[in-house]
């Protein structure tokens, strides 16, 4: 037998290995960064840096097991903004626009009549039959490699109505930190969303370090079909499941199959979620935005058409789920602040 | 500014990182392990290393990132047994004795009547209606904890019908070690299968390294509900999603939500998988374990009731997706072989 070269002997190559990492970043030393720059030294950030610190010190009670660490996040009004409209709405109405040519009907068809006349909001009064057709009229018809393309398009270029900035820069900085943190300590973080999946997927890696598989949402159903001699997935105008309230649980359970350790929500639609989760034997972590901040975002919550916050707001109090406070508790809430 | 001490110095923490992660064997040094040990010296073995080492050659054609390295596996025939009965199917027959006193009417009752009375296959004559009230009868009614320990204590006691030996041991060791394979060289590895998705991932860590999460399969339809003040899911008698055939890449898509370069099927319910996958830009590796071997296991393929491999056998010659040969390449089949 031969002897073992240098990069054979097992201390050796750890080194190598060890300092391969290091370069490419895969390991962070802990004490060479702050944790959570933008939040400000309140309770709020107190509470979640003693939890995550529970969860990895190996021998205490709140140890978790790096298997066991999965954390999901919801995502419009909590890792992005969702105000005064829902992104993937925004996507709609430029849809809308560029289909337009190609559907003379919708001159005179709401809710497309109104999208059209620059008064989206006397779209909404449709109702929920109007909206779905909306959405599937803008979602569907297309393979799915070509809807990525289109998604991935419009973020490279559509604005937001209120800020001018490009949606994906409409992040919420503290809980883009959050997400690093939590990776950080071996968390495996997922999105658990009412959006559309194949609406975030092509962005989340991007925006939040998140790939694709680790995004929970609503989805259409698709059709496998041959073009030429290729095979496509189709999607149809057809809604396969709606990934909001008492569906959250359900998407987690069919897309995760196991309970998270830690959820972040901000609205009503995040109730049964955050009741599931917390629900689970062992520790458990749950936290709810508080959107408080008129200046530097919006201001809303019991009384919010969009985001509504009302009964999860009086269940914190009893189930001791943390909300933060976005004026108190953040330093920023968005990166390109001053 | 102090000066760091020996845990804060860089190199060094990197050296006990390093140390760590050997010691836990989460880094295994490719030199000292024969890779694919149970596999024979074939042409079979050496496409799959030349793939998988292009793979990783950094400036090489066939280089994937590893963030793109997913690899799906179908499960029956592919991963595991599939002969004389599905598994599945095994735990719905065992499931029934469990249920019948609860059940009087199964003793005049199609297909009940049957398995109760020992023959299982005249419980097949009532065909996919019977089929589809047998799996609800066994599958639904309970929460998705509770149906979990089913399965879980399920495993831990029955036998498989031929050999006796238990069910997670029925598992293809070369398989095993191809999944190993692909991990250490940096593969994401899934489950996409027709089972149902909450029967196998009670299983597929212990069996595979698999976890629940990276399981793709059949779903039926869950509620949330509250019992006392405890949120629970429920599973209701509501097929929501077969995985199966034209399903697969929806399941794929839909779970996943990108293409794998990597597939491993054995029948034509992994063709529409196999032929998607390889459709995609860039390299891609589809391959098909051919049961050739009547002595170790079953020999089947054209004309089998189960696991039918008959149009994906034609496909592979023309779309030159590897056969695997379970004979002629594989020195083992199960490792409890002597």
């Amino acid at each position: 037998m031969r002897k073992p070269t240098f990069a054979q002997e097992p201390i050796f190559a750890a080194v190598a290995v060890a300092v391969v990492l290091l370069l490419s970043g895969l390991i962070r030393p802990a004490s060479a960064q702050e944790v959570l720059p933008s939040w400000n030294d309140t309770a709020a950030k107190t509470r979640i840096v003693e939890f995550v610190k529970a969860t990895v010190t190996e021998g205490g009670d709140g140890y978790v097991a790096p298997y066991d660490r999965i954390a999901v996040f919801d995502n419009d009004g909590t890792l992005w903004s969702e105000q005064p409209i829902y992104f993937q709405f925004g996507f709609m109405l430029d849809r809308v626009k560029t289909l337009a040519p190609q559907h003379p009907e919708w001159k005179t068809e709401e809710p497309y009549k109104s999208i059209l006349a620059g008064d989206p909001m006397g779209a909404l009064k449709s109702g929920e039959k109007g909206m779905v057709d909306l959405a599937m009229k803008t979602h569907a018809g297309m393979t799915t490699d070509q809807f990525s393309k289109i998604v991935t398009d419009w973020f490279a270029t559509a604005k937001h109505p209120k800020t001018g900035k490009p949606y994906d820069e409409m992040t919420f900085l503290p809980m883009r930190e959050l997400l690093d943190y939590l990776r950080d300590n071996g968390f495996k973080t997922y999105i658990v969303s009412g959006g559309g999946v194949e609406f975030m997927r092509p962005m989340t890696e991007k925006m939040y370090g998140i790939p694709p598989e680790q995004v929970v949402g609503s989805t259409i159903t698709t059709e496998y079909a041959i073009v030429g001699d290729v095979p496509v997935l189709r999607r149809l105008p057809k809604i396969d499941f709606v990934d909001d309230g008492k569906g959250k649980p359900s998407g987690i359970n069919t897309f995760i199959g196991r309970k998270p350790i830690f959820v972040a929500g901000n609205s009503d639609g995040d109730y049964e979620m955050l009741r599931w989760v917390t629900a689970a034997k062992g520790p458990g972590f749950a936290m709810i935005v508080h959107h408080t901040d008129g200046a530097r975002e919006v201001a809303y919550d019991r009384d919010s058409a969009i985001g509504k916050l009302d009964k999860a707001l009086d269940e914190a109090k009893r189930r001791n789920w943390l909300v933060v406070d976005m004026k108190a508790d953040w330093k920023k809430v968005f990166a390109f602040e001053n």
